[in-house]
This record gives structure tokens, C-alpha cells and sequence, in this order.
């Protein structure tokens, strides 16, 4: 049986956009004599559709959809994840499904059992959990098709706290009883740096432990916030990666189940491996952001820092240089060598610049201001004017010419509340808010591994905000490599004070600067959306109360 | 038997604070011969705790705090809600519990089976479902225990789409046959205008049908978005409410379970009643928010228009005017009469103020852009760069003393995407932001039922924004009535532009206010959180996807 994975790059509710796709796969998959094509979990729709999933012409729409390409199932099978409705009188209105399209119809239907309700998952809002099994027959095989989680019966757990079964029952077992002969898994997992063996060992797993090769075949492309990362694979019964599709881009290919028994040794990522991956991820997030929303230009600030600088490259990488346009946006306390790094990485990217100093405008506000101030010291009310002033000007340029404001914060700084609300904090989407500055090192070092774009002294000078004289960073923080340990046990491992301490961190600066991570939600509450590559980045994934004492 | 209802606020996460109050209560119940003194869902720790509950430490705090309060009850029993852990090798890690304490212990535990999951609940992300019923014996009387959505097995439903079953089982039938004498309810059920009379049939519809007392108790006070009105209740078996406890306000009382028979018929609100309602939640949303951050001083930019007026007036209900500070920032497009009005409504309610002409800011930001805007026509742009002018002074008096800026923007403009990111969008919290434009005006009409506080040139006057020469709202919006109206049935009743069209409204304006409200979600996705007083406020209890094709 000549089975094909097509990972493919969904645009959430374009359902004529999906429809297409998915036709031209099919065609392609007839002409080669496939017999069955597998796409991603929703792929009719898009993952994830959020709330889109509670209007009823969204529902309608995607039922048109799913029968346009049963039209096509004429002479193969395939076989596409869509909802479908719950028409029992009980229960949510919806199914999670997978649907086995033959002979010009739905043959077979498969609903998700575990939906996952953690982090940024929130499938129990929309979806009833099935609890019917079976397998469907085709061409003398038995095949047991799951849904993502369906698979993660056993989960990896990072934090201490958190259970590794987190639902009452193992789909696979109930699928086992039919005796198939392999397993689908169609999927939309997002890429998170962390979890890349994690998920790989759930299907090792799986296979080794059933005996049973798997088809998964997971989405490609970023959905706001999420980067769906691809890799779809065939894990062969002995628990062998046979073969992986693409990461980070769409793909397809053909694989005979009768010649899936020989496979390498399974391999696990290095850490260069690592940091390629996040860049990656964090241009397709970019790329996808612009594309799907039909935008096109780019703009930022350009310090002569190392976040605007990686932000930069990343742009470049995603949009190309002919769509980016950036601002310099010294004041007066801005060093001349940062202006000069600034200039040299746009020239070295040969991207347009200008220059505009604040600082008059800085100086207006604070006269307007000085009737009310009189005589009261400078503080960070001072700073933050800077901030905001860059921030006004970035946006101007943003509404005049189009181009979108690309936010540079990092991880590290959002986590601490080191940003200015409506200042440095603005931009439609945050390009490194879920990497924390020791990775952005790195990443700087991999784009500069050929040659170098970032100016070396970009890299190794003491980074600094250049908002009052003579200011580093490390004045108020800890060294990036210990603020960063702390801020991953913290946030990532959801360890507390105390067992953080116990690793031998110094209790003052832990309590600190965990003090700082709880007194600034209300300021990540109003960030814009962050591209997330960990298992834990600020935003929807992970919901804190603003008000609280704890 | 006596019963007391216990209505309190608590602080999430102030397991010492709630403690204190939770045994307070209890003593003095103890003085009047109370037998039973029941508290509102998750008192313990506070609704809605958030991820606040995927820390180790914050559980078991939540235990030594449960262990703390059973010591005191002797003598009397109590009911209360807190989390506790799930032992059993699979499922979620947590139980949402209602605890009955007697004899310094906990005798019995009864768990939530019905676990809401959408809007702004996401207690499938904490909690695994209770499937075990039992009722508790205490004085010869058999009481069925029950938390808040264990009742709302069949829903109100607004949308044509959604379901009135959400949910397999009938947790009140599992417990019936247990002959029950009466039942308790514990809650954490938030304020919405438009559901006051569902919850309240909720209670009618369950007593009725069982033939049984009913004794809720609802948490009061706002946890950042969400207003918990209390309106705790006895329903005698007949479906009759015998007392309501106060709306939003700490309450207690005591019932006699042998004295319940009596009562009048059932009364349902009116408009007016409505408008007091969302009035008095307004002014518990702001007075909690800054109640519970220990913040205690406020600003706005007072513009003379209605929106700022109306958020002042709560504002200083919630606040205090000694706690108040304004600014008037005109612009070379503020009309005299809107400084005046401003003018006179901060002396109506003696509030400090100053006024900063912005334009000199305002022109030193063209200029500094000239060069590279040459000649391009004045747009939006220029729009913007007021509004963000206005934004960075009002941020810089907070800064600067500390005063908390309050967002004045209502829900049409949020909805329609009027309104300045980084400009008249800033702001800690927003007052009006689930508030109709329509409601704003009848919120002001309220105000000044018995004495002109708010001038009644500003209720009357043409809603503009002022940013540009004799701007007017109605240049490029329907009239608010017809606006309101069309916003209402897409957003709250989640209808179809079909469907709306189909009641009569001009299908061009219907198709393009949606498509104002489908473009600006990325506006909105950076809003400050919005005091919820209706069934769908922006905010948490509505996510969209921002990139998608819908």
C-alpha cells in the first residue's frame, strides 16, 4: 500500500484556500497511484480555529468544505481532521474529527478521545471527548487512526508537580482490540525547543510498545503566536524513525508500507541543531504572520543592541530586505557607537534607514510636563518619555507607509518587566518574547557563523537600555546567564522559591527577581503577540491573575 | 436547623487574608448558635485562581489554610471551596472541592462534576470531573452538596448555535436519590446584565423540580475582569426566593431551614434596575481592582466628551475624589465647549485638575517626521500621533506620582476599532471597555437623576473624537442606536451577518461594521483588561484567532 504524508500550511477559515490545497495534493497523490493521503489534524479549518468554532456559518462552511473533497476521493482514499457536530441532545456541539474519505464519501469517522486543556490548548472548550473506537478497512488492511493527543496517553513532565497521565483513558489499547495493521496519526503540534525528543519518543513509543507502525502526519506553518513545525514521520514497528518530512516547511512524500522495515539508529538533537531550530521557527513565524495577514513591509528600531540587531536579521530572513525599513532613534544618551553598530548592520543587510533624534521631542514633553513635576527628581518617568517617544515615532512610520512595527523585546527582559508599556513594548508582533537573552546570543553567533552581519561589537559590548547616563543592564539585573537559570526553573520547570533556591541560587537575587516576575503580568497582559518556541512562553499559555496576592 | 450564608470578597492567593476572614465569620456565627455557616466556591484561595494552581507551593498553602480553618469548627460545621488533590494515578492533578469542616476536621468532600469550559471559564484545565456522589448527615438533616455549574446541567442559551446540555450527567440526579433535605450551593458565579434572571431560574428550575431548599452562596467582589455580584439566595421548595444578600457587597445571614416556607413572588429586574446594577459593578471593578493592588490614586484624560466623564464619575464613587487627578490635554481640534465641560465636571465633583496644550508636542513630532513624510497627504497618521501624545503625558503623571491611568474607551468603539493603540487605549484597567455606547448614555442619565454632575452639554452634544477639523463620530459610523444593535447580535448572540441582515438592518453597514470588528482583533488583543459586565466582554472570554481568513 503506497501511503503519502502531506504536511501542508493551513490559513485558519480559509476554507476555500484549504479546500485547494488539499484537491492539489490529492490530484498529485492519484497520478503517482497512491492509495491513501494523509493530511493534519483540522486541516479542513486550520489550527487553531479558537472561537471561530462557536458560529454556526463557520461550522456550515467547513461541512461544504469537507464534501468538496470527499467529491474528489475517486479511486484513493484520504483522509483530513475537521469538526464535526455532536447531534446527541448531551454534550459540547462539536467533535474533534478525523474523517476517512472513499469512493466520493466519508466512509469513516474518527473522534479525538484526549483533548488536550493545558497551556495553549484549550480543545474541551469546543470538543466532546469520544469514547467509541473502531478500526476502518481498506484494500485488506485495518487501520487505527488517532488524533495528536490521542497518542499521549503518557505525557513528558517538566514541572514536579504535574501528572504524566493526565486522562482516564489509553485510546491506543481500545484501538489494539481491532487488530490493526498500522496506526495514523494526524496531528497539529507546535514547535517548542524543549519537546523535540519528547515527541518524537511518544510515537517511539507507541510503535514499540503495540508493535505497529505509525503514520503522523503533523501541520506546517505559524498561527499568530504558534509555530507548527512539521516534521511528520514514519516510525516503522520496531519503534525506528524510518523517515522525517521537512521541518519548518511544507512537504510531501510516498512511503510503501511493505518497505518500511529497515531505518538508522534514532537520533537526538544537538544544541546547534537547537538553536537552527529556533531560528527557523522564529523566521516561519514571522514569514507566516506577514503572508496570511496579506501584509508585506516591516519596520523596527534599531538601537545598535543585540535584540534589535537579531530582530533585524530574522525580518530580513522572513520578509527580504526590500521590505524592511528601519529607524534610528537616538537621544541624548545614546553612545556614538551605537548609532555607528546600527548603521553598519543595515548596511550590511543593505536595508534602508533613517535617522531621527528624539530628542527635541523629549525635551517638549518634559517642559510641558514642568509646571506639574516642578522640582521632583528624575526618575523612570523620564524613561519611560524616551521610550514612548520612540515608540510614537515607529508608529507614524507605520501608519504612513504600512509597514508593521516588529517588537524586539526578549524573554528575559519581559519576564522582569524591564520595557515600557507602550513605549519599546509596542509592535504588532514580538519577534523574540520567548527568547531569553542568552539565546539571543546565541542566535547571534549562528547568524554570524558564515560571516558577519551583526557588527561584532553588537555582540560583545555590556548591553544597555541607553536611557539615562552610563546605564548597563547588569546595574539592576543579574548576569544574563543566572537571570536566565532562574527565570527557566521559574517559568518553564514551574519550580518554586524555595526549590530554586535549594539548587544554590542566592536567595535574595531569586526572590528578587520572582518578585519582578509576578508584579509585571499586567504589563506582558498588554504585549503583543509573541512567537512561541518554548514550552512556556508569556501569552495565551499561560494564564496568571493580575490581581492576586500570592 | 440555622444557616448562615457567608458572602465575602476574597483576595486570590491571600490564603492569610481569606483565613482570616473565613474564620471570623465563624466565630461569630459560633455567638448566635449557628449550626451550619456555608462559604462561596474556592474560598480558600480565591476565584478564579488561574495557573496560579499549577504551583506546588500554592497547593500547599491551600492545605495548611483548609487544616487551619477546620481547627476552629467545633461546635458548629462550615462548607467551604478550595482545590485539593486528585491521588488517583491518572487524570488532572486537581479536585475544585466543596469541604465540609465539623468536629476540627474535614468530614466529607464532595467535588464539582460539571466544570465549566468556555466564555471565561477553563476549569478543564485544572480540574478532573467528580463522577462519586454522596450527601453529608449532620443534626439528623441529609444535605446535598453542590458547586456552582453542578446545577446548570440544562443552560440559558443565547446563540442559535450553542447547546442547553453542555454536559453528560445530572449531578442533582445522582444526588436525589439520596433523599436529600435540603441543598447547598456554593458559587463563584460573575455579574451579567443580561443573565441575572437565567442564574436566578437556574435555582427556581432546580427547587421546583426536586422539591427542594436551596441555599447559594456566591462569592462578591472583582478579581481583575470579572465582577462576582453575590445575590446570595434561599429557594424554598416551592421555587420561591425567600431572601437575596446583597449585590455586590460583603453580606451575611441567617436562615432558619424550619422557616423558609414563606415567601413572595418571584420579581424580575427592569431597565432601570439594569442600569443600577452596571453602575454598582463599574464602581466594585474599579474599587477592587485598586483595593486589591494597594493602589489608591487614579487619572484619566478628560476630554469633555461622554466616555471620560461617565469613568470619572465611577471612578470617584470607587475611589474617593481626594484620590483623583485629571489632566485636560487639548489640541488645536478641542472645541471650547469640550474644555469648558470638562472644566465643569471636574468642580462638580472637586476633582484636581490641569490642562497641558499638546500641540506644541504634537508639531514637534510632524517636524521631526517631515523629512521623510515630504509630501504625503495628512491621514490617519497625524490622527495618531495626538492620541499618542495625549497617552505618554497621561503615563507620564502616573509615572510620576503613582496615580493608576484608567482606560476610557467603550465597547463599540473597542468593537469597531476606534481608538489608539499606544494613544487613548492605554491605560491599567478599562472602565467602560464591555459598555455599550448606548449604556454609556443611560449610565449618565443615571448619574445625574438627582442633581446635574455630569454637564448636560456633554450628554447631549455629537459624540467626536476631536482629532481632526469638525470630526464627528457619525461621519463614518451608523448612529449609535443602529451600531449597538448590530455589535449586540454579532457579539453577544453570536448571529450570522446573515442572520442580522435577515432582521431587517442595511446589509452594506452590517458587512461593514463586522469587518471592522474581524479586523481590529489585534487592537483589542493589546487592550487593558476590561471590567466584564456583560455575557461576552473582549477580553479572555473571547479568543480569536488573529490570523485567519474569517
Amino acid at each position: 500500500m503506497k501511503i503519502a504524508l502531506a504536511q501542508l500550511n493551513y490559513n485558519i477559515g480559509d476554507f476555500e484556500g484549504n479546500v485547494s490545497s488539499i484537491i492539489n495534493t490529492i490530484d498529485k497523490a492519484k497520478n503517482y497511484k497512491v492509495d491513501l493521503v494523509i493530511f493534519s489534524e483540522l486541516s479542513v479549518c486550520g489550527y487553531p480555529p479558537q472561537d471561530l468554532l462557536e458560529k454556526k456559518s463557520f461550522i456550515q462552511d467547513n461541512e461544504d468544505a469537507i464534501n468538496k473533497i470527499a467529491e474528489k476521493c475517486y479511486g484513493i482514499a484520504a483522509i483530513i481532521g475537521a469538526p464535526t457536530i455532536n447531534y446527541r441532545k448531551k454534550g459540547k456541539q462539536l467533535f474533534n474529527s478525523a474523517l476517512f474519505l472513499n469512493e466520493g464519501q466519508v466512509q469513516f469517522q474518527q473522534n479525538k478521545s484526549l483533548l488536550p486543556t493545558y497551556d495553549i490548548f484549550d480543545e474541551h472548550r469546543y470538543f466532546e471527548p469520544n469514547e467509541k473506537f473502531n478500526i476502518v478497512e481498506y484494500k485488506d488492511k485495518r487501520i487505527a487512526i488517532t488524533i495528536c493527543e490521542d497518542l499521549w496517553d503518557i505525557q513528558p513532565v517538566e514541572s514536579s508537580f504535574a501528572k504524566s497521565q493526565l486522562y482516564n483513558i489509553t485510546p491506543m489499547e481500545k484501538l489494539s482490540e481491532y487488530n490493526p495493521d498500522f496506526v495514523v496519526n494526524i496531528a497539529a503540534s507546535p514547535f517548542s525547543y524543549t519537546r523535540i525528543w519528547g515527541r518524537k519518543n511518544i510515537f517511539i513509543r507507541n510503535a514499540k510498545k503495540y508493535q505497529l507502525p505509525i503514520f503522523y502526519v503533523n501541520q506546517v506553518g505559524a498561527q499568530t503566536e504558534l509555530v507548527f513545525d512539521g516534521g511528520s514521520m514514519v516510525v516503522n514497528n520496531s519503534g525506528l524513525i524510518v523517515d522525517e518530512l521537512e521541518y519548518f516547511a511544507e512537504d510531501y512524500k510516498v512511503f510503501d508500507l511493505e518497505q518500511i522495515a529497515n531505518a538508522e539508529k534514532n537520533h537526538q538533537e544537538n544544541d546547534d541543531e537547537l538553536i537552527k531550530k529556533i531560528h527557523d521557527a522564529l523566521v516561519l513565524g514571522i514569514r507566516d504572520y506577514f503572508g496570511k495577514m496579506k501584509f508585506e513591509k516591516a519596520t523596527l528600531g534599531l538601537s545598535g543592541g543585540i535584540d534589535s540587531a537579531v530582530s533585524l536579521v530574522l525580518a530580513e530572513r522572513a520578509l527580504g530586505n526590500e521590505n524592511l525599513r528601519v529607524l534610528l532613534l537616538p537621544s541624548k544618551y545614546s553612545s556614538d557607537h551605537s548609532i555607528k553598530d546600527a548603521v553598519d548592520l543595515a548596511n550590511n543587510l543593505n536595508i534602508e534607514y533613517d535617522i531621527i533624534n528624539i530628542q527635541n521631542i523629549v525635551d517638549n514633553f518634559e517642559d510641558s510636563l514642568s509646571h506639574i513635576f516642578k522640582d521632583m527628581p528624575i526618575d523612570i518617568t523620564e524613561e519611560n518619555i524616551q521610550a514612548r517617544t520612540r515608540g510614537t515615532v515607529l508608529m507614524a512610520l507605520s501608519n504612513k507607509f504600512g509597514h508593521i512595527l516588529l517588537n524586539t523585546s526578549n524573554k528575559s527582559e519581559a519576564a522582569v518587566g524591564y520595557g515600557t508599556l507602550y513605549g519599546d513594548m509596542n509592535g504588532g508582533l514580538s519577534v523574540l518574547g520567548d527568547v531569553y537573552k542568552t539565546d539571543v546570543f546565541k542566535l547571534a553567533r549562528f547568524m554570524n557563523s558564515e560571516k558577519e552581519i551583526i557588527p561584532e561589537n553588537t555582540i560583545v559590548k555590556p548591553p544597555s537600555a541607553e536611557l539615562r547616563p552610563d546605564q548597563k543592564d547588569s546595574d539592576s539585573l543579574p548576569d544574563y546567564d543566572i537571570l536566565d537559570k532562574i527565570l527557566f526553573e521559574y517559568i518553564e520547570l514551574q519550580k518554586s522559591i524555595g526549590d530554586i533556591i535549594d539548587e544554590g541560587f542566592d536567595e535574595k537575587v531569586v526572590r528578587r527577581i520572582i518578585k519582578l516576575v509576578n508584579s509585571n503580568e499586567y504589563k506582558r497582559y498588554q504585549a503583543p503577540p509573541i512567537i512561541r518556541i518554548s514550552s512556556k512562553a508569556f501569552g495565551a499559555g499561560r494564564r496568571m491573575p493580575l490581581v492576586a496576592k500570592y
